[in-house]
Order: structure tokens, then sequence, then C-alpha cells
């Protein structure tokens, strides 16, 4: 009886919004245990947390530092450590990890500024560790068959591209009668120098680099502020060119009432396009030159046998945001285990968003900024 | 640190189908641990499939009854079984673990004659055994949400139901280039008397049981074989009254290309209306006679407070079949771990599809085709 | 310069509902000319409407007996009349203007029994006159598309039929303040026995005729009446036999709050599918057991050029319910110009629903009626 | 009884396009007889035209300059004239009926540049005539009820704008194995100096104008030539801001294959959010702060009654586009009708697009390409 690979966590107390759902989402496929925690700047909480979650209380500390060192000196020390705390703190909780050896899963944006970024992907590498961000998009099924899709030039040379992240809570909040809870997205001093597009803009980048694999050349981009209160932007047009002279538009919005999560894009290529909405997680659009408009679904015969294999609910059941999620850490585990067990990997094993991704992420934010700053000029990228 | 609680899975082995979806439901929340097995009649396939899941090899059974029977006399006991084997062995399996003191999670259908049925539903209740049934499909927020809707009196006095279980599989079988792996569904030796009805056509019986709280006073069913190699029904037609003198038509099929698995409802009152899909699990469609026609989403302010304290994913990111069935599996778990805490459970405890409503479901077999069979007339129920 | 051919009507006052979607939909093509009309029984309304139509107060009449007779004396007569008065009134009405030697179009349900649309059948083959009944919604570009899919093979043999008609209207009625401007609906005397299949029912029993050329073989009907102060059928569930072995369920309701005139239908066959719903009337569901599902818009190349040239908006713009009965009236009108230049009529030519359409509708209601008040048995056609 | 208006025709002859559209439309509500036409450079091609319009052949004409002359000597000249020529002959075409003191219905893009609609406006203006531009989407009932929410404050103050007009014919043209009918709408010469800003682009500056009331402030546009043959735009996105701080995304595209003629918005604003599509015309999704989101369709009790007074088809039965461009001429009509009478029109009587209109269709057209041509700077409107 092989031992379950075993996991810490930086954040996600009682209270917190994301870290339950990392937990769950690592719970799915059995394969991993939470040992280990620091989940709040109070001890008190990570106290609370840790039994609520049956942890052994030794290893609930007080702070990260003290739970980077004294895990790094364990014989069972924790394989991975999860980073789900707000964002200027992410840099200095990754380091403190990669420092003492442990491989880090870290949420999004990955920090504050490109060059802590850098930073983090040069010091991974150094240590030769594994970092993911949780880019969790990228994890569901049809995602990954769009990609395929793209590569095998179904719908052409891609052309153009329509992406949005668009959502409604930063406008609803007022008005629902509750002290927002996540008031720390508008305060520069915590969130850093964007709010919407570091918060979901950079999604829209993620998800349509590894659809389409385009880089980005230049852009061009407006930020607005729109609610009186906030002190960072809340919506952002932003007008793309690729290097291949291909073009696109990116919409971020948490101004958009109407709409709670509408991540989506349509790719437009000389003989086709797919679109996709996460409202309709489980099905593809795909339309080409001479043919009638298609609907693929997971349960059609024509997705790949190698995505299908990675259901989780069988085809024509709906699978949801926890079992992206949890695709993208099953294969983040089987890297660390592979590893462990002494395997070389390959590139196929590095089938999740990585520091990499994190670092264009912050680009993306910094070049956005350049723009906007300068009244939505062009700026190479 | 206390426990977790603990279980044994009869069926489920290697390449069957549903066994693995109840392991990652019963895994998302974390609260339970699965410990013993008797996963196929091929003890092979049950070592097999027992070590990929690193369990304890002394706890892998050559068969269901030593299995009840060791784990009845361990200290650390199973707290609960869940049977994922063909129809006809349910009532056998099932049998053996109540005798043996076991808390019990059957598959639907749960047996193959209503007899059966009511034997189980007598042996649990003298033995004081929790008895659950996996009418998944009960535990979306928005299925049990409609619930309220429909109680609360929004769309007045329940007039008529539409509701569906339209599939396409038994149809595309022969098409698609591989050996039916569910050859036993129309086997009635193994599937019972009927293949569609019980199969599918119950959970639109529980469905509508669990949404409207109607009873079934009579119905009259045609039952159709429309794949000449079938030799059960693959498609059924129900016109079902109701004690309130509502009506309902129920339609179920196997051989509706097109659908992979539409389970939808609609429940029209004197006031309004309730529609729902599978497809669209997130939402419901609500209209009343003096507004517009509404779209009511997970993340809408209205849900109650303590169906959005259920949610996995965030309101406005989509939860799909593993979500539902997890929710079911919570509330059983909760139970068992509550009445092991000593405490006793109330009405409100038993939060998930039970014996009862298997027997319910074996009885709209039976009755269905008790009409069918003499040509579709009217029987009471 | 060839004059237009010219028509009268018979119903269609002021204050009515249908009479002037006929006449909108006879302008469209600008191929006739309204010249004649008794649209009251009231006479002042005849005048005030004729005078607002800008018709010769000459040719407006007191009644229909006196506008038959007087219209089939002149040298330039009415080339065809337009029924659109209550249901018990067609037969006299159809009869008058059949016995004068002038074509017909009349609304359905043709007539209150089937006895009487025997006889205008055999009126009309007798004097050798065109008899069209506005069955409008085969005039839809996608309901001529489907049929000619389904006649093509391309979803195989029919298995199963799945139909509706749903509406709101009655159940809403008492809530909006107004007094029911249809009351003769429910009224048996006006209406014929029956309400809702006779007139929204017989629409989906001529629609799945048209689309599938299936035979209905024997029924079992279970007619409602659920809005208390209503005299006759508000809600009717239909199980359909057809000669050769498939089935179907028909389903009309004028109580399901939320819809507005929901027809549509799903048609399944051996190798795939076909589904439309009037809400997106401009857009086939096509399915088949070894491709994704497609949607197939006006706009497509797919779609037969002959089709395509009997668009009025391009391909891509959608055409609504006027459009579709103007295509009706269009074929009718064009076989009365041939036969008016002497020519002799195919049975191409009678590409639009007939008095045998209208008899059909008949027989469906009156076996709905004799099966329902049985108590829903089974009854051949 | 008195006489319908009359009206004559330059363009539209046989084989053309849109001609046979407005003539449909113009048919609809019966009020005009079509009694004079130049449909084509070619006059055998205006004889056929005319003969089959069953016009009489002396209102033929041999050019629109003689048109003009002559029918403005008649007695019974044309009330006014329809311009559905190719764009660059717009001006000489529409000057001719003014200066002949005739009213004139012009296609959009009005002209080719913004002068000549600045003197088109001067001159109509000067010689007291209406001047209405077919600008057919705003006749779609939902949008008028869309600009009443808008106006009523029901979505509070508009923050953003997202709108395309997404087509694919120009990416399928060389597919679908037809010589392209429209080759001219990529030839500058004919054109004018855009192909898809000025032709489809124009309709979404005045579509989101009509429904918003927004101004322009200024504007950042791309304009694409991504199909190798084109000699003109086929694609743009543009970044617009109004007067009032609140921002859009225009998205106007010819090659976004999968999209016949996707012209749609959504409309953000601090209380709501309004959003429609053409291919969904009949429906309007609104969604507020503290309410489920919402479908208004055309049957809803809500939309105002002189909204629903204009419908075609009862609520619940669909409108399409002639039903929209319908409405546009019927309100041209009856003020047109109105003057005739002697009488003053009111601002509510030009309840349709006119020249002023087709004056801002060109200014967006020149801004867009002043922006793009600098590489995509912000100029002012
Ligand atoms: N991938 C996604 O789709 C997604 C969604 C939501 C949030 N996020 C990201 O996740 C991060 C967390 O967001 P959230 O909404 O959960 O925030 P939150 O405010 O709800 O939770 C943050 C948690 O971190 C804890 N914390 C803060 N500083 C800490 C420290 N130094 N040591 C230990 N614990 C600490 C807090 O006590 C709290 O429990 C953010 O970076 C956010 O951008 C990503
Ligand atoms: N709730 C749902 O929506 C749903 C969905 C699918 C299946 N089911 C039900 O689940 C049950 C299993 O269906 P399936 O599709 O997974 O079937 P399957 O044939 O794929 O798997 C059955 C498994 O049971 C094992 N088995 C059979 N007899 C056994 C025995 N005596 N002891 C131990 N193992 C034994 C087999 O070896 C196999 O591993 C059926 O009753 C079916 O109706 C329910
Ligand atoms: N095809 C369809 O989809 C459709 C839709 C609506 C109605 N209908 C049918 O159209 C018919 C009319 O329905 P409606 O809703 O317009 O009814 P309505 O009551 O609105 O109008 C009926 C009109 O007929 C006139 N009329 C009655 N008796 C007359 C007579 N003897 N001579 C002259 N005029 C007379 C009335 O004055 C009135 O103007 C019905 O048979 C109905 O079933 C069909
Ligand atoms: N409102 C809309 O949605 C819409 C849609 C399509 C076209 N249009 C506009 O309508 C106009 C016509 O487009 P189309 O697609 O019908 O073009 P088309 O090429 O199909 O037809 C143009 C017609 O004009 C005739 N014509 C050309 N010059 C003439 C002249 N000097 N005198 C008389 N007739 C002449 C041609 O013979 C032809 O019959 C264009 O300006 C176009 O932008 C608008």
């Amino acid at each position: 009886m092989t031992k379950k690979l075993t996991y810490g966590m930086v954040g996600g107390g009682k209270g917190s919004q994301i870290g339950t759902i990392h937990r769950k989402a690592l719970n799915l496929h059995g394969k991993v245990e939470l040992v280990a925690g620091s989940f709040s700047r109070n001890f008190k909480n990570t106290l609370i947390t840790g039994r609520e979650l049956k942890l052994d209380e030794k290893r609930l500390y007080n702070n990260y530092v003290e739970m980077a060192e004294k895990e790094s000196k364990r014989n069972d020390k924790i394989d991975f450590v999860v980073i789900v705390t707000p964002n200027n703190s992410h840099y200095d909780i990754a380091k403190s990890f990669l420092e003492n050896g442990i491989n880090v899963m870290c949420e999004k944006p990955l920090t504050v500024t490109l060059n802590q970024a850098l930073e983090l992907q040069k010091l991974a590498n150094k240590n030769n560790l594994l970092f993911a961000v949780s880019y969790a998009y990228t994890g569901y099924s049809m995602i990954r068959y769009a990609r395929e899709l793209v590569k095998s030039g179904k719908i052409g040379e891609v052309r153009f591209v329509n992406s949005q992240y668009i959502s409604e809570w930063m406008a609803k909040v007022p008005f629902i009668g509750k002290v927002p809870r996540h008031e720390w997205r508008s305060d520069p001093d915590i969130s850093g120098l964007s709010n919407c597009v570091a918060d979901i803009g950079v999604h829209v980048e993620n998800l349509i680099s590894y659809v389409t694999n385009l880089k980005i050349h230049s852009l061009c981009a407006r930020m607005d502020k729109f609610i009186e209160k906030d002190r960072l932007d809340d919506n952002a047009s932003i007008l793309v060119n690729y290097d291949n002279n291909s073009k696109g538009i990116y919409w971020t919005s948490q101004i958009t009432i109407g709409h709670e999560n509408n991540l989506n894009f349509g790719i437009y290529g000389t003989k086709g396009s797919i679109e996709w909405s996460q409202e309709r997680a489980n099905y593809l659009r795909l339309s080409t030159i001479d043919e009638p408009f298609k609907i693929i679904s997971r349960g059609n015969d024509k997705v790949s046998d190698h995505i299908k294999d990675e259901y989780v609910a069988p085809g024509g059941h709906q699978e949801g945001y926890v079992e992206a999620f949890a695709r993208i850490y099953d294969k983040f585990v089987d890297a660390i285990y592979k590893r462990k067990q002494g395997e070389i990997l390959t590139p196929s094993d590095i089938d999740f968003p990585t520091v990499e991704d994190g670092v264009q992420g912050m680009r993306f934010v910094e070049k956005c900024l350049e723009s906007s700053n300068q009244g939505g000029v062009w700026v190479n990228f």
C-alpha cells in the first residue's frame, strides 16, 4: 500500500473564498492528503480551520516562514504547498517554500509585479522545483479539445479572437446588504496596481494563449474605474495584435450586471471557428466553411480518447468548475509523483499552467497598465 | 483528531461504469475513506482495483458474503457499504449487509421486483439501519431550490408535469464500433423485467416526486422495443394521474439520437411554472402569471442561504453531476456520523433518497409493466 | 399589365384577432387585392372595417349569403374568399361560397364536426374548386426543409415523435385585468366540442403529418379542464400509434404559464433526429448517429435551392410567422392563378394545406374526444 | 375611397439583393403602391423588372435623372422614391429627387463621403422634404422597448456598451462555388473608402445611438483586411468613448465563420443591463441588481401598449426582419401622408431614421478610417 502524496496550504482559512475549492479539487481524485497549514495570519483561525480539517495540530503553523522551514526538515515533509492568500503575499510565500525545496501551486495573479514573477521563475528553475499557477479554466475537457482542434488545423489559420471574462460582483456588492468580503481587491497595497485585469483579465490572456498558442505582439488597453468608491480598474477593453498578424479583442469586467462569471471566447480562422462559454462548459460550437454549425459535447465520439479518459462524469452528464480544477491538479500531482519516483519528466508531463504562465500574466498586467496610463496607446509586448 | 468514516464497495471493479463516480463523489468532501471492497465477481479484478485504490489487501474480499460477515466482526468495521453491481444482485447483497448490521447505499433500480424492495425496506427498518438509494439528481442545488419554490406556493397548485429522461446510447451502440459494455441492461435475467423504465424512467419518477411531492394515483404506460436486437423496452411513454387531480406525462428513452442524458421537467401550476434541464443544471426557468420569465442561477441572491451553504463551486461557476452526487452522499454520511455519535436523527437529517424511494421506483416499474402488457390500460398505483 | 387576383373576406372585422394577419400575409407578395367583405355579423363594423381598408362600399355586404350570391354574379367576382370567423360558422359560410363557384381559404378547425368537414370536401371536389385551410406553420422554410430531410432518409425510419403546442393564455386571462376577447373558445356552442385540441392540437397533428407523412393508426387521449370556469378542454395528452409501428406523444396546452406559443417537435429515426421549435423557427437541430449535433440555419448552404428561392428575408436574417403564412397563401394564389389561365394543375401545384387536411384535423378532434370521454382508452383512427 | 400613396424605386432590378425586401416591407401594411422605377443602369432589366411588378411601362425610366424630372411634373407624381443602388450612386440620385421636390428613402451608407452626406442633409432641409435612411434594425419592437427601458432609468446610468455585427459571408464567398454577387463591396470606386465599417459597422453605430442616446466623443479603430483578395476592410475593432464618460467596444466583421448576421448588444448600467441579439430578435434579456435575470418577450404584459399596437404577428409568434423594416417604412409613410394632408409634423412623427442618422454614419466611417490609418490612435468625433 503506497502512501498518498501530501500537501500543505497557506491561506484558505475559515471564511476565505478560494482555499476550500482547492481542497475539494484536490480531494476529488483521492491521490493526495492535506497534512499541514498556515491558513491565516491569525493563528486562532489556523487552529480552527486545521481542526475542522482533522489535521495533526503539530503541523499547524504560526506563519508561512515557520511552516516552510519546519516542513522542509521533516522526513515526511509535504510534497507541495498551495498558496491561496491575497496577491501581495504570493511572492514572499512562494519564495520561502522554493528556498526550502518544496514544490508550489500558487494562485493567480502570480505576484504584484513582473519582476517578482521573473524572480520566482528563476528560483524555481534553479532549485529544480515544480511550480504551478492555478489557471483552472484550462482544465475543462472542452478547452483541451479546442486546443487540439486549433492545432490540427480544423479551423485553418486563426485570424481573430474575441474573448471576455465579464462579471457583476463589484457592481452588486453595495446593494446586497453584506459587507463585501473582498475589499482588498480594490486596495492597491494588497491587490497590486490592477484589480480587474490582474484578477480576471489574466484568465483571458492565459486561456487564449493555451487554446491558440498565439503570442501577443502589441496591445492597446483602456482600463476603467466605473464604481465611485473603487480605487483600481473594474473594467478593461484591450485590443491585441499577435505575432502572426492575427488580431483580438479582450474584454474583462466586474460591472456587467447580468453576468456571474461569463468567461467565453470565439476563435475565428480561415476555415472555421470555435466558440466556448463557461456557462456551457461541456460544449464547443464548431463552425466550418462548408458545413452546418456543430455543437460538440463531451459525450461526442469525435472527442479524442485521451481527453475522454480524463472525464470524471460520463459523457452526457455535466462536469463543472471543480472537475476542471481537479484536472489541473491531477497533472501537477502526477508530475510530482513521477519525479519523486526518480523518473525524468518529459514536456508532456508538464500538462498544467506553470510559473511561465504566471510570468506572462504579470507581463500582460503591466503592459495593459503601461498602455492605459498613457491614454490607450499601442505598446509592444 | 477524529477519524474519518470508512466505507466498503461491492461492484465498481476496473472497467465498470458507475462505481468510480461513487468514489469521486465520496472523495469530494473529504469526510470518508474507502477501506474495503469486493469489486467484482472475479477476485483478480478485485485485487487489481483494490491495489490501484491503495487499499489494505486484507480487506479485499472474494465475495460480498465474506465481506459482510468479516467486516461486521471487525472493531473498525466499515460504516457503510456502497452497492454498484447490476440490478439483479442488489437484493442479495443489500440483504447480507443489513443482516450484518451495516448501513447501505444501493444503486437504482433498488431490486428487480417490488417484493424484494419491500423486504429490504422491512429489514432496514427492523435493524434500524440507514439505507440510501443513489437517485443522485436530487442532489443538484437548483433541484433543491425548485422543491422549495413549489412548497412555498410560488407557482400555486401544480396542474401539470411534463418530464423526460431521453438518451441515445442504445441507438448509437451498434454504430460506434465498440462492443457495448452494458449488454446486461437488455438481458431480463440481469436487468429485471424492464430496461429503460427501470434504468432511467425511475429517475423521472423520483425527481418529480422529490420536487412536487405529488403522489401517483394511476397511470397508463406504453413501453416500446424499437431496436431489433433488444429484449427489453428501450422507450416508454407514460400518462400519469396524481392524487390531487393534477396530471403528467413522463417520457423516457434510450433511442433519441441527439440527446446524451437529457433529464428535464416543466412543472405548471395555477400561478406559474418551473423548468429545469440537466444540460443547464445550474439554472431554473421560473415563470409567473404577472412577470417576465426569469432565469434563476445558482449565484442569484434569492436562492436560500442554506442551499448556498452547500455549494461546492462559487455561484456563477458551474457545478456538475459529481457535485450533485456528492451532496446526496454528504447528507447520508452526516446522518451516519450523527447516529454514530449517539445522537438521535430527526426527519430533516434524512435529506437523501432512501429505501422508501427505492420501493416507489420498483412499484413504478411494475405498474408500467402491468399497464403496458395489457396494451396501455389505466392501472391504479 | 395583367391585373392582380382579387379576394373577399368573411370575418376579420375591427377588433378581431386573426383576420388582419391574413390580410398582411396576403399583402406581402403583392399579388392579390382585397375587394369585398362581410367582416362582421354587425354591418356597421363591416362598413368601418371596409372603409379603413379603402374598399368600394358596394362590395361591403350585409352577410356572407348576400356576398356569395352577389359576388358570384359579377364579371370581376372575387377569385377566392377567406373565412376567418369562429369555428361554428365555417361550414355554412364555406358551403355558400363553394355553391357559388368561389374558391375558399378557411381557418382551422375546418368545422365543428367531422361530417361537416367531409361534406365540404365532397362539395369542393364536385364543384372543382380549390379549398385551402390555414395551417400556417407548414409555411416555415425550415419545416419544408425538415420534410425533405425526413423524405430523403437522412434520419432513417422514424421511430418516435414528440410534439407539443403549449401556451399560457387561458391561464393568464383572468389575471391580466382585461375581459378575455375570446370567450367563445370555451363555449361549446361556438367552438364545438373541444377547445384546446381543436384550437391548437390540430396544428400538432397537421405539422407532424406534413413533416413525417406518418398516418395515425390509433390513439389514447386524456383531455383536461384545469381552469374552473372553462367549459371545454384546456390541455390534452395524446399517445399516438402510427401505421408503421412508430409511436408518438402529442401534448397541447393553454395553461402552461411561461410558454407563449411554443409549437415544437422532435422526430427520432433509426439514423438521426430533427428538432424544431417555433421560437427558433429559422433553425433546425439535426443529429445523426455518427456526427456531432448540427444547427441548420436558413442561411446554410445545404438547404435546397428551391426552398431558398422562396425566402423573403436573406438567409441569416429571421423570418417570422407572417412570412410563413404568406408562403402558404402564395402557393394557393399561384394555383388559382394558374387554373384561371386555363392551365391544368399538377399535384406539385397543391403545395398548401387543403380541405383534406382540414378533414384529418376534425377526425383527430373527434377521435381524441372519443378516447378521452371513455377515460382514455385506445381508439382506432 | 382615398387613394394609397405611391412610390418609385431606383435600383432593385432583377438579380439584385435588397430592393425586393424594400418592396415586400412596403407591401406588408398595404398603404402604398409602387408605380414608377429605374431599376437598373440597364434599361432592359428595368423593363423586365417593371413588367414582373405589373407597372405601367410609361413610368419605367431610362435613368434616375429622367425619372426625377418626369415624375416631378406629373399631377400624380410619386410621393417618395426608394434608392437601393450601390453606395457611390446614392448621392447623385438622392440629390436629383430632392431637387425635384420628391421625398427620399435611401439605403445606408448614405453616401461615400461625409461631405456628400452633409450636403444632402442641407438640401433636404432647404426643400422641406422628408429623407429617411434604411437603418431597418431600429424597427424591431424589442429594440424600441429597449430604448424605452434605457430612457426610463430601469438600468440606471449606462456605463458600458458592447455591440457587434459579425458575419461570415466574405470568408465563405470563395468556397461556396458561386461567383460572389457583391464584388462591388470591396471595390473602393463603388463602395467608398470602407467596406465592413460602412456596410455593417454603421448599423452598430446607429443601433446603439438609437437605444442609448449616447453621443460618441472619441474613438480608436483598428480596421483589418484579412482576406487576401479584399481591397477594403473586412473586420474592425473600435473602442469608443462617449460624452458622459461611458465607454464601449464595437466589433464588426465579415470573416467570422459561424455567424450569419449576428447583430447584438449588451448595455450595462449602474442598476442593470439589457441584452439583445438579432437571432432572438423577439426577446430582451433584462438583468437588474436585485432580481433574477429576466427574458422579456414580445408577448409580455410589461411591454408598452403603444409598442404592442404596432405588432404584426400576435405576441408569442415571431416577427422577423421584414416586419422590422415595414415598421420603419410605416412611420415614414405616415409622416408623408400627414404632411400631404396639410398637417404639421411634430417631432414624434419623425419616428424613423433620417438623413441626420445617415450623416452620423458617414462621420463614423470617416473617423474610423482616420484613426485606423494612423495605426489606431484616438481621434475626436
Ligand atoms: N483562480 C481563480 O479563479 C481565483 C478565484 C478567486 C481567488 N483567486 C485568487 O486567490 C487568492 C485568494 O483569494 P480569496 O478570494 O480566497 O481571498 P480571501 O481574502 O477570501 O482569502 C485569503 C485567505 O488568506 C489568508 N491569509 C492572508 N495572508 C496570509 C498569510 N500571510 N499567511 C497565511 N494566510 C494568509 C487569509 O486569512 C484568508 O484566509 C487571490 O490571489 C485571488 O486572486 C483566484
Ligand atoms: N444512478 C445512476 O444514474 C446510475 C448510472 C449508471 C448505473 N447505475 C446503476 O449502477 C449499477 C451498476 O451499473 P454499471 O453501469 O456500473 O454496471 P457495470 O456492468 O459497468 O459494472 C458492474 C460492476 O459490478 C461488478 N459485479 C457484478 N456482480 C458482482 C458481485 N456479485 N460482486 C461484486 N461485484 C460484482 C462487476 O464486476 C462490475 O465491476 C446498476 O444497477 C445500474 O442500474 C446507476
Ligand atoms: N391559424 C391560426 O393559427 C389561428 C389563430 C387564431 C385563430 N384562428 C381561427 O380563426 C378563426 C377566428 O378566430 P379569431 O381569434 O380571429 O376570432 P375573433 O372572435 O377575434 O374574430 C372573429 C370575427 O368574425 C366575425 N364574425 C363572426 N361571425 C360572422 C359572420 N357570420 N359573418 C361575418 N363575420 C362574422 C366577428 O365579428 C369577428 O370580427 C377561428 O376559427 C380560430 O380558430 C386560427
Ligand atoms: N439596410 C441593409 O441592411 C442593407 C442590406 C443590403 C444592402 N444594403 C445597401 O443597399 C444598397 C444596394 O445593395 P444591394 O446588395 O441590393 O446591391 P445589388 O448590387 O444587389 O443591387 C444594386 C441594384 O442597383 C442597380 N443600379 C446600380 N446603379 C444604378 C443606377 N444608376 N440606376 C438604377 N439602378 C442602378 C443595379 O442594377 C442593381 O439592380 C447598398 O448601398 C447596400 O449597402 C443595405
